[in-house]
Order: structure tokens, then C-alpha cells, then sequence
């Protein structure tokens, strides 16, 4: 048999996921704290404007842009809730969830060769989609509190770089950048003739009064940023798979070529669905949510450090990435395949996020109070049983 | 600014949506034969469970592969519908429809500069596939009644060939394979180590009593093929956007790595109808349907042989695809063009399936029998104000 796809085989399959695979096995007492999702679901209001949109037969094709009414609220959205005084829904595009819209973002952008530069450790897709485009990824070590190393992106920095992507608030570190960081970024983007993706699904999810800042709203940035968002994060509706874009018209209409012959557009109903959850986001009651993650945030810190693991707090999103103590003498794979065959709990190695973050796990803390307690209570005894505490 | 995708640059938008775009501005009594969807929308009983599950709040992630139930059922339909005797769940996954399907195909099997073959005029994104994944695709001319040319697929055949895209019944001719091309085309995968990718999303339309064929069925084929499906034409549902595929377990892991990264897995509610779906399939009346195909079949023949067009009888899908008569000197987008500004209605120029269709138009006769007759006679209208007739 011929072979099949280098880049495809080479992948490996996500280590989350496998992860998840295995807590299945080992029963019902398992707890997780792997999959990045919130531990709520879509709202009625949205389901029910889906289940409208079903009895009455909108069952058939939607243009691949997405239907018109809802690229408008979306432009709506960004306008208002980003700053992005520009954005036409010409400007927009609907996606099969934040996944498919940053496949989109490496599709339209790149072609084989090019270089693209992120701060590490980032979200898993980032990489393989440089793969599977054939392009290079170009990690730079985050900083200790995971904050991008600025300096560092602008060495990395060749004729060759395409573009930098960004994800404030990060998963998996929960950092968010600061405005001058932000600012910093901007103009490496603007000096060096680059384009900037800016993977924004986390937000809505800020502590401490941080507020969210889209690099798309800074002059100059408009026709050369691909900002990325879904109904996924603050919709709990990760199953739901919408997604969304705003960038220049030039990249839309690409966009929609790409979409036209490799899915044909979104699920046509549930983009009734997100019409009014856009339209409505203030029913979603998100500062309670955040005070609800804050707490828990809160907890988590104050237990990793009881525990002598190293931490900072995070800033946004609902994920904490504490480093090993190294005198425990045990990388993030070791730790997290042990963890979750003695004591059952499952955390994401930080091996999963890049190449520099085998010291760390990555705790996704949108779960309930009893589970964190009761995970947090079997990682100290998991570190007792070693004499480790 | 930096260049974007040359790939995605050099692309056209279908000529198919452009059309229908046209359409839309051409006013209330335009005629549209040019939409590839049936004239019906999926059934309640179909998006009941659909409704069901939105309730139920089953609208987190769904795993990458597809539910575990539907994959079930999936495996029995290709076991009781189309003699795969060896498909199992773990041969199967779910997709962002018949088009997601495709690019996984493509995406898995190739390696840029490799090549693949198809008869053509052959549905758009086959071409564009191609295209994106940077491999090449050879076109063979198909014969007069849009038969394959055996000889013609065998002598295109070279050592970086990966493998033969087959669409039986075809989108846009409306052929479909006999028994003995079938029996061809297998024996050259097999004789020359190809994979074979079979389209066959029209599988249910056949007419004169024919029976689909599915190569995977073969002796020796089962590694070789992957088999592509969709609810999107056997329920009319083509904005549910749900497919899926039966391959060899190795294609299908690699696959899911592709969709992790790419999409996440398919809308999570719609895959309880897709269940309901494919259990139920007697509940479609696909002899009825048909039936009812068939008269318009029959009639599109007639009037198109009345008006001198070039026409053969067609033997599934809901596609005609006639030829200009060469007196009239006018190829395929010059006649749609003018067609769809002088008498608004739309037909597909030929030159929108391959680099050997444009003395060709596609006509989509699943409409209604008062659109097809106001159509033709619009068309014939056309012809005489020219006086071609």
C-alpha cells in the first residue's frame, strides 16, 4: 500500500483527548480536569431559536459565508464589544466552531515554506495545523509567569514570517496580555509587515477587572489582523461547533472559497441560534460565571501552592498551568500518567501545549466545587504517597 | 502587504453560487436550475431527534470520530445497504458533510505532488481539493454519453498516482457506472497498489431498476477504499452539513487527528437525527421520490431533443447535462450568461466541471414541474429570438 499523508501521520493524535480515553476506562469515580470546556451548556433561549429554525424546514444549504442576518449581528458584535469600529459583515464569515476558523486563518494566509511565530506553550492545533500547511512553527518560550517573551518574538522574526498568532486569554496558561504588551505586539506586526491572528474565544472570561483589548481595534491593524471567535466558551456550546471571523474583505472572500469546497458551510439551523445568543449575551450572566471561576481560581492557587507545586495567578479563562516543583524529579507526562492511573484524575501534561512546558499540567478548573476538592485532595495524596509533601 | 495563499488566490468561486447570486438579483421570477439539493427538506421525524437532544442539552463536544451510536448505525448501513460486510464502528467517523468527507480524503491519502485521476466533468471541489492539498489532478475526458474512458483512466495511470475519485450516479452528468466499469476500475486499483475514493451521496437515485454499486464491497478493496456519504441529498438535508465515510481503520485514525485539529468533530445535536436518519430510511418513500424524478427526467429529455440540444438519457443523481448544439456557436458560459440576464434562468455552465465540459450546461431538474416547464420554455424562448430554432 502506497503511503499515506506525511504530515497527517506524523501528528499525533491530542493528548487531551487520549487522556480522556483513558479516564474512561477507569470508572465512574474518575475526575477530569482535561477538556477545555465550561461546566454549563448552551442556553434555552439559543436552543430554542434552533429547534425554531428546524420545525420550519431551514434545512437546506446556507450560503457558505453564513446566513446574512447573522454575519450582520456579528459585525454588530464586534463593532460594540471590540472596538472594531471597521468591521462590515462583509468583513465576517461563520465557521465550523474556533477550529475550522483558525484553519481558515493558516489556510488563506500561508503557503508552503512560511513561518509563523507563537509564544509557547499555546493551544495544541496551533502546531499541527503549521503541519499540515507546511509551514514553521516558530515557538518562543513564554516568560515564568507565562507572559509572552516580546524580545524574543522579534528575534524570531524572518523575511520569511507570515504571521504571529496570539490567544489572550491563553489556554492553556490563563495568562492575559497587558496593554503594553498588546501595544508591543502591534507594532512588531506593523514594523515588519506582518499579519496578526488573534484567537479571542476566552474573552469574556477576565479577573480582576481586566478587560478584554482586540489588537484588530488599533489603527493600521484592520486589514491585517484575522481576529477568531466562537459560540464555544461563552456560550457553553462547544458541541455546538460555531465559530466566527472578522478580517479584511480580501481574506473573507478567500475564506469562502476554502469553505465552499472543503465543508460547504455551517449547520444551517443553529445559526438561528446564534443570532440570539449574540444578540443576548447579557442573558448569559457572565460576571457570575466569572465570580464563580474567580473563586475557584482562587482555590486552585491556594491549594497548588500548599502542595509546593509552582504557580501564578491566572488572569483570564478557565485554566491553571502550575510547573512541578523540581525537586519532585518527575516531567509533566510521568506526573500526569501516574496521577490518573493511582489516583484518577486527569490533568493535561504540559508537553501537550509545546515544546518547552514538560515541567507543568494544565488544570481546566470549570468544574464543580465537590470535584476540585475532592481531585485536589487525591493530587496531595498522590504526592504524600511519595513522600513528596 | 504580504502575499496570501496561492492556492486559495488562483481558486474561483463556484461558478454555481455565482450564479445563484446573479439569480438573486435578477428578481422574484427567476428560475433556478442550478442549486445540486433536492426540492424537499429533511423530515420531522429526523429533526425531532434533533429537537430531542437540543433539549437535553446534549450540545457540548461530541467526541472527533462521532458518537458511538451513530457510528454504529453508520457501520450497519454500509453492511445491509451496500454489502460492506467488513465495516465496523471503528471503520466509520462522522463529518461536516459530503464536502468534509472529500477533503479528508484528500488530506489523508496524498502528499503534495502526488496525483490523482477522475473522469471528467466531474463536482467542482474535486478540482480544488486538489489544488490545496498541491497535488494534481488528471482529468479524463469522459466518452460521449459521459461514460468513463477505461482506457483513457488506465494510460493516466503513473507511478506518482494515489489513487481514482469515482462520483456514481455523477454530479453533473447524472451517469452512473455499469457493472462491468465497476469491475474495471477495481481491477485497476488493485492491479496498480491505488486507493480508490467513491463518492456516493447519490447512491439512492437511480432509475430504469439499475442498483448501486459500492467498490468497497469487492473482494480486496477494503483497505483501499474509502467510501463517502452524506444525509445531505438522501433526506434533503443538505444544511445539516452531516456526512460520513467507511475506510480501513488506519485511514480512519488519521482522519480523526485531521478533524481534531481542523473542526473538532461535527455539530453534537444533529448527530441524534442522523441516527433517527439512517435507521428509518424506508420512511424517506425513495421509490416515490423516484418516480417523480424520473417524469421530470423523461420530460427534460424530451424538451431538451425538441430544442436540438445534445442530450442522453440519465441514469441517477437529479442532473441533465446537455450539449449546445455546435451549429449554434456559443459554448457553455457564453450561453449561461446570456440565458440567465435575457430570460433569468439559471443553468450551470459546463466549463464549471473541467477543462472538457464547456459546450455543456448542468441542469438540477429537482424543482418543481411548473418551474421546469415555465424554465424550458424560457429556454426555448431564447433559442428562437436568436433563431436557432
Amino acid at each position: 500500500m502506497k503511503e499515506l499523508s506525511q504530515a497527517i501521520l506524523n501528528s499525533k493524535k491530542s493528548k487531551i483527548r487520549k487522556l480522556f480515553d483513558m479516564l474512561l476506562k477507569s470508572g465512574s469515580d474518575a475526575i477530569s480536569f482535561g477538556i477545555g470546556q465550561p461546566d454549563f451548556t448552551s442556553p434555552d433561549y439559543m436552543n430554542d431559536a434552533i429547534i425554531k429554525a428546524l420545525r420550519e424546514h431551514k434545512t437546506q444549504y446556507a450560503p457558505a459565508r453564513g446566513i446574512p442576518q447573522l454575519r450582520e449581528i456579528i459585525a454588530y458584535k464586534f463593532k460594540n464589544e471590540n472596538n472594531m469600529s471597521w468591521v462590515k459583515p462583509e468583513n465576517t464569515i461563520v465557521t465550523n466552531g474556533g477550529s475550522q476558523a483558525l484553519q481558515l486563518a493558516y489556510a488563506v494566509l500561508t503557503n508552503p515554506g512560511d513561518e509563523m511565530i507563537l509564544s509557547s506553550p499555546a493551544f495544541l492545533s496551533y502546531y499541527h495545523l503549521a503541519d499540515y500547511y507546511g509551514i514553521k512553527c516558530v515557538e518562543v518560550p513564554a516568560k515564568n509567569n507565562y507572559s509572552p517573551d516580546i524580545e524574543g518574538i522579534k528575534n524570531a522574526i524572518t523575511p520569511k514570517t507570515k504571521f504571529i498568532l496570539i490567544n489572550s486569554p491563553s489556554n492553556p496558561t490563563g495568562y492575559a496580555f497587558s496593554k503594553e504588551e498588546m501595544d508591543a505586539i502591534v507594532a512588531l506586526v506593523l514594523e515588519h509587515d506582518l499579519y496578526l491572528v488573534s484567537d479571542e474565544v476566552y474573552e469574556k472570561f477576565y479577573f480582576d477587572g481586566m478587560t478584554h483589548i482586540s489588537p484588530a481595534s488599533y489603527e493600521g491593524m484592520k486589514d491585517r489582523t484575522i481576529t477568531l471567535n466562537a459560540l464555544s466558551k461563552t456560550f457553553g456550546a462547544t458541541g455546538l461547533r460555531l465559530g466566527y471571523i472578522a478580517a479584511s474583505e480580501e481574506i473573507i472572500i478567500n475564506m469562502e472559497k476554502y469553505i465552499q469546497y472543503t465543508t460547504a458551510g455551517v449547520n444551517h439551523p443553529v445559526q438561528y441560534g446564534a443570532i440570539e445568543g449574540l444578540k443576548h449575551v447579557d442573558r448569559m450572566n457572565i460576571p457570575e460565571i466569572i465570580e464563580e471561576y474567580d473563586r475557584k481560581r482562587q482555590f486552585c492557587v491556594r491549594r497548588l501552592k500548599e502542595m509546593k507545586f509552582i504557580v501564578d495567578m491566572p488572569k483570564g479563562a478557565f485554566y491553571i498551568m502550575p510547573k512541578l516543583n523540581p525537586e519532585w524529579g518527575m516531567d509533566g507526562d510521568e506526573f500526569s500518567n501516574a496521577l490518573v492511573q493511582e489516583q484518577k484524575v486527569a490533568c493535561v501534561p504540559g508537553s501537550g501545549f509545546g515544546s518547552y512546558s514538560n515541567d507543568s499540567l494544565r488544570i481546566s478548573y470549570a468544574t464543580s466545587d465537590e470535584k476540585l476538592e475532592e481531585g485536589f485532595n487525591r493530587i496531595e495524596k498522590f504526592l504524600r504517597n511519595r513522600n513528596f509533601l
